[in-house]
């Protein structure tokens, strides 16, 4: 295992925020920021999006909503349908920022390293022309980072 | 009040993570990010800093840790001292990340702008340089939003 992080000096590229109601989430964002609202899309079907929650396929989809402003993108994220990370903050949390990410290259090798250093993986999908990876920060720093991988 | 919102196409400056332990944290984040540890820094006493927390002024201070990635820099905050919005999300979330931050001027004005549509202020204080504060975003987008001005 290489000893350099596979998130080196990497930029922030998204921040995530997972909320109850996309539509009026995104018609506030959209008037705080003054960006026409974006369309909201939908994740694809289990069979395609091959989720996997805390080691175990679930049929969780969600709603999503993205504004760019300069090169990062906030993304506003409503779960239905089943566990997953984005369900599991709701239930704790409440609506709130869920996660930062960054792109990178090679997503188990990354996987590997983040665990060597305490992370634990929580949540992996498909989408077309890419995977996300969810992973919990090691304890002293217990965020949710997200591994953005072009396929 | 003008109706362009003062966070209009505004790009996020900052992400901001709330934490137990402040040392921990930055030495993991500068693992994570091969960025060197930074000086972890102390806010200034009350009565230069002037914090005022839910309408009240409080003795609340906070040592912070900056790691700049191009234009964004991401900010620990390990509260103590006193009541605080900081110290309000460890009792209730643990450590995680707690803002998002845009550089604006006219404070005054972007907190009535906020307020009209439903944000409330849940903090405010200075540093030499500048000021900050801190907007509970409305209902439909309860995430906390920093407001940082140069003066």
């Amino acid at each position: 295992m290489t000893d350099t992080s596979p998130l080196a000096k990497k930029p922030v590229c998204q921040v995530g925020f997972v909320v109850r109601n996309i539509d009026e989430a995104a018609a506030t964002l959209s008037r705080l920021l003054d960006i026409p609202k974006p369309n909201v899309i939908v994740t694809d079907a289990p069979d395609k999006a091959k989720t996997v929650y805390r080691g175990a396929p679930t049929r969780a989809r969600a709603k999503l909503a993205f504004f760019q402003i300069g090169d990062l993108s906030l993304e506003l994220i409503e779960p239905f349908d089943g566990p997953s990370t984005w369900q599991e903050f709701l239930d704790k949390h409440g609506s709130g920022i869920h996660h930062i990410a960054f792109q990178i290259q090679g997503t188990d090798r990354a996987i590997a390293w983040l665990q060597d250093e305490g992370a634990k993986m929580v949540q992996q999908g498909h989408y077309t022309g890419g995977m996300y990876t969810y992973v919990e920060g090691p304890k002293s720093l217990p965020a949710v980072l997200e591994l953005l991988e072009r396929l």
